[in-house]
């Protein structure tokens, strides 16, 4: 029942803004067609994978809501899309992933080359697009956000070269900055071409931080309790990698000090993790419950996120329940 | 005699523009610190590292030369040397370069992963500057000038890996992307925020990228005739990776039918190449004496540089004579 409803809200704004989502994908497209056939195959390859556009529909929800009625966050939607598709060929190729939405990564099937230099191109025409859109403010916010992420990326690659146990500040740090931020913005900029007044722009941006920070810890909890049929990614990616997350933190509060040590062992210790090991750290995860405990954290910042929206005395209750729904969707995903 | 004269252009302009120079230092570095210790680690060596500075002072120069008086200048300069950072460090991974400008390269001592997501920051940051610079027009044009960029290195990399021989034609429209639409967009933001007239904005873009051209095909000339402790980069990192240069093509189109058969054999049929190869190619070159032939061409890209800047009405004859010798430089420079 429940995974029906969450399917429901994502497949239902794609179905009440077709319209505007179209728009996007034809603006996608269009920045996409170059006579360079690498980056149109590239592109295209990217598009098809699809993905739930949740960023575009943030832009589009937000200046809905602060009642817009122009064309500017039409522009503005694709480019949060583009810069996350930009961050995601560059991320893959980092982290070497494979597998991402189901389908071989870029970086698999064309190089790291290709997908280093068409990621550059992808963020080189997200600001074309905002440039389009002609407001400086949603400039300002969208390179501050893209500034930020780069800055979550490193700081991401430092912790896992330290080898170091993350503290949850940390943590929080390193999403907030990762994946919160462009949440947070995609919804802020939608607010801005709308005009909406600067304290009701400061609680949408709010309200999609939160909801960043609920994505990317069921995300990182996903790693551990879902499979590639479901999330399209390999299991694991993270535990390889070594990347303390917060369902790894959440578990190293709660451990024996036996199993603490067992826990730093092979996070911190060992240079590679085994499949063995990672059924090891699935067990503990379920001996101590941790999927409860990131529950009640995941349950706080939905508390706030709804709370962010109540500030809002937006009229439009239609796509205040929307937004609303986002949140439950956001906090009980599977894939 | 001629190496003095070349080194004191920009010398010289390095010590009149001090001021200006030391502002664009100030933000470059500002710009670098970050809560983040391995980008500003990273951002401080290239900093160290140096560099030229040529497209800073492109941008400080055309701003003169239409009367500027104003700071704005400042910000979009340092934007200039931020969008070139961000595309070395990603050009030296895609390229696996170990050595630029007599220092290892940043990935050779941080590895793929720091260069491309440092370089992903010094990209956001740049266009953090263009907004603080407050210039629509500006941003469209450094945001249109990345994404040719970004395609000119796809392009290339297409090239290397389709392994065809390259027309001229398509030479020019690579290197037109990669290197000269920066030049050109330095000089051209120059002349927006100092609002000149269109047309003469379009000059000195068109100015920016004839000696954006000159630049590039002297960089690849010094490629088979420098040596590494002039350049400060490895001598033959095109030819081993297999890059068609207008040395090449220009040889290819001098050399009798057996040379002919040899050349591609080495460029196109072959996986990698060797020193006793690269050796026989430079012999080639000698032998048709094809650096005359690329002076040529480089004369002619002076005259059309030249006769951009006459068509600027500006009574400011001390600028107007540093782009004139810029073009000088850029003719005859040997590293």
């Amino acid at each position: 029942m429940e995974e029906i409803s969450r399917m429901n809200i994502i497949e239902q704004l794609h179905i009440d803004f077709a319209k505007e989502l179209s728009e996007v994908n034809k603006l996608i497209l269009s920045n996409l067609e170059c006579d360079e056939e690498l980056i149109g195959e590239i592109g295209n390859y990217l598009v098809k994978s699809g993905g739930k556009r949740i960023r575009p529909l943030l832009t589009i929800l937000s200046s809905k809501l602060f009642n817009y009625d122009g064309t500017a966050h039409i522009n503005l939607a694709a480019a949060t899309e583009f810069i996350h598709a930009a961050t995601l060929l560059h991320d893959d190729v980092v982290d070497s992933s494979l597998l991402r939405r189901f389908k071989p990564t870029v970086n698999s099937l064309w190089g790291n080359q290709a997908a280093i230099l068409v990621g550059d191109y992808l963020f080189s025409q997200a600001f074309r697009m905002m440039v389009s859109a002609d407001s400086m403010e949603s400039l300002r916010t969208l390179s501050n956000a893209s500034a930020t992420i780069a800055r979550g990326e490193v700081t991401q690659l430092a912790h896992i070269k330290s080898r170091k146990f993350l503290t949850q500040e940390e943590y929080f740090q390193t999403i907030e900055a990762k994946t919160s931020e462009l949440f947070a913005s995609s919804c802020k900029v939608g607010a801005i071409v709308a005009n909406a007044i600067d304290n009701e722009a400061e609680s949408i941006y709010e309200y999609g931080k939160n909801v960043g920070l609920i994505f990317q810890i069921q995300d990182d909890l996903l790693d551990y309790f879902s499979n590639s049929s479901k999330m399209g990614k390999n299991i694991g990616d993270d535990f390889y990698e070594g990347k303390i997350t917060l369902p790894i933190i959440e578990l190293q509060k709660q451990a024996s000090d036996n199993d603490k040590k067992i826990i730093e062992s092979i996070f911190v210790v060992r240079e590679e993790r085994t499949e063995i090991e990672l059924g090891l750290i699935i067990e503990l995860l379920n001996k101590y419950n941790i999927q409860k405990e990131i529950n009640l954290v995941v349950e706080d910042l939905a508390k706030k996120a709804q709370s962010n929206l109540d500030k809002i005395s937006s009229k439009n209750t239609k796509i205040k329940s929307y937004l609303e729904e986002l949140i439950q969707f956001a906090s009980s995903r599977e894939s």
